[in-house]
């Protein structure tokens, strides 16, 4: 065998924490809370059906070729409609097709960091942003989150404090509706006192918003992109979770100079998204089945956090310590365990009570929140949860001392 | 706006010139041999659609789920059944399926290459390698091409340079079949020598093979992969030139260490490829239209490169130094000119004259080349290759002296 000199970011990536437990809890008879996928029972079968036939009868030569890097433009109108619809102020133009928000979280890591380059972000953070800004060697500085998202004056201090030391963050990356893993949604004020704090000290604020439209009740609050008067927010987006993860077709918006860098670091990347899949989705965005699908989702969803928060209420023990998040929207729950509790060592018997969930420590870059936990509530069926939620209590009420 | 402070590598990247001189070049009026795609007059529509509706109706589920980041189980069976065929020896296990072969390169400079770490390549080479290979920068050697590909005895006086320099390569990139932009073969003689090379200075090879089905005529000569005994060969695959590039679907095989690294590395870089397309294009195998579909791209191929030579032959001035390839597979052909011919001094000329090439310097890292051009051969039409060779002929002995 050749002798490999893997580089020094191959041997910073590492298997994922979480990929390698998830191993575990494959088997039918356990309950698992652990995944992030959409529930696939209401997956638009006809609607893919119908929108791939329009897509080869109608724009076949279009879809079989390569697309412009920036994205295909019939795809660029329709998600600029949509948003316009969802009362987003956002032209086809500003607009760039990623292949995933994978690939544009890994593309501003390409375009921004270099080796120990501080940048800020929640504590606890998605995973893969955690894993794309880390194989760039990220200086990592976190800010704990409350019941109403990140707390402004710790992102302010944690400013402070990287400018006396004479750095400054190369971005600050928050997911302000419905995070993934806390479920948790930054408050109005909040959003305003973060874009006066990024406006104070010349921050770039990366908004992840794959939940967003995913909203139960009531309006949504504003974006921070739609609050933003100064050009500093990138807005990312994805069809992955308010219509299928199978697509692999997200969006970003954003100051022109970083789409730009953006668009030159993504020819390198993959030259172009997938005309094909594409145009298959502007289809199926023109024929308004993309809101549709997002109502069914919304309701399907809706349903199935308030059997978990119902049965959370009825069988968890009442401990000090112990509390979680009430979703507004989105597809996780998160829970806080006393301090004492190590959610990986238990991790073991929850798979012998046939219960599975994310070890919180996974979403924290320091390794810390060894008390926490993430629950999906999107892809288990009714019945799952509540039984889950039944074997997970007795899970906690078994660690409590 | 926010004060971006952008990476260095975003700062190496640079908007590709090729695609800046292409601008110009889109007018209708002008006969272009500067792309690189495929036909779409012998796009397989039907099949597509057909493939697409199994696909939804079979297995929907997974289409529009995420699929495993190694790729759909489905695809890789029948990858490998279909390299089976073309006699290659692979197992569906041995499969990596990649997001274009370009996010393959990416994903190969990720796990090799760290600031100015050697690697050597053939002059001329491809445009997207070099792009990705520059964007880590790696330290480019390069080794030079005759009419029978790279000249082994370069290869090794570069390795042993490199070596006294208490250096060494962390790979090898060459694209040994009817290779863009040279449309030149790599002699099975010197393919063995490359090897022996290769195990002598134990150095891994990355074989880029994306046009090596799209052989003319006669049985293909050995991959290097297939000869290589010593899991020292990468060998990168795509369904963009043999089948159409809107899929974004590629392939890699290789050493598992290696495999095991660029799993990783994609995890970060878009989770995994699409698993709709992914099954459109395992259905689209399974019902025989990929070798379908290699046949009459070949017979295509085969038509339009005769009447290029032809009409080259015909048209050229008789000049010292003025040469061509001919290409027996692929899609592009390479016309070295004089020395003191200068293509992209030609150029504005040229699309005066309503003709267009790639200038060849685009393929040298180094901007050397300048005498050279690419002319791709299976995107315009039979009428258009005579016309537009014609013109070009009239070019060069405009230039001559």
């Amino acid at each position: 065998m050749a002798d490999f000199q893997f580089s020094n970011m191959a041997n910073r990536l590492k298997r994922s924490e979480i990929r390698e437990l998830l191993k575990l809890t494959r088997k039918p008879e356990i309950i698992s809370f652990a995944g992030g996928l959409p529930d696939p029972k209401i997956f638009p079968y006809e609607a893919v059906e119908q929108a791939s036939n329009n897509a080869i009868k109608e724009r076949g030569n279009l879809a079989l070729q390569y697309s412009p890097t920036e994205g295909d433009p019939f795809l660029k109108e329709q998600i600029a409609s949509f948003m316009q619809r969802q009362g987003e102020k956002v032209n086809a133009d500003d607009i760039m097709i990623v292949t995933s928000s994978q690939q544009g979280l890994d593309l501003l890591a390409k375009i921004f960091i270099d080796q120990n380059d501080p940048i800020i972000l929640e504590l606890p953070s998605y995973v893969g942003g955690l894993q794309s800004f880390r194989s760039f060697n990220a200086d990592f500085h976190g800010i704990e989150m409350d019941y109403e998202g990140v707390i402004p004056n710790q992102l302010e201090e944690k400013v402070k404090n990287l400018h006396a030391q004479g750095k400054k963050p190369k971005f600050v990356y928050l997911i302000p509706d419905f995070q993934n893993p806390s479920g948790i949604t930054l408050s109005l004020e909040r959003r305003k006192k973060v874009l006066e704090i990024a406006s104070k000290y010349s921050l770039l604020i990366i908004e992840d918003s794959p939940y967003r439209e995913l909203k139960f009740e009531g309006d949504l609050l504003p974006s921070l992109f739609s609050l933003d008067t100064e050009e500093r927010v990138v807005q990312m987006k994805t069809f992955s979770k308010i219509f299928c993860p199978g697509f692999r077709v997200g969006w970003v918006i954003g100051p022109k100079a970083v789409i730009e860098k953006l668009v030159i670091a993504k020819q390198s990347a993959d030259l172009c998204t997938s005309a094909f899949v594409s145009v298959v989705l502007a289809y199926f965005i023109q024929d308004g089945h993309l809101e549709r699908q997002i109502e069914i989702s919304k309701k399907l969803y809706a349903n199935k956090v308030k059997i978990m928060l119902d049965t959370l209420e009825r069988y968890m023990p009442k401990l000090e310590g112990l509390s979680w998040s009430k979703p507004e929207g989105g597809m996780f729950l998160w829970i806080k365990l006393p301090e004492y509790m190590d959610t990986t060592k238990m991790f073991k018997e929850a798979v012998e009570m046939k219960v599975a969930y994310v070890i919180g420590s996974a979403f924290y870059y320091d390794g810390s929140g060894r008390n926490t936990m993430r629950l999906n509530y999107s892809f288990p069926t009714e019945e799952q949860i509540e039984t889950g939620i039944e074997r997970l209590a007795r899970l906690v009420k078994k660690a409590a001392r």
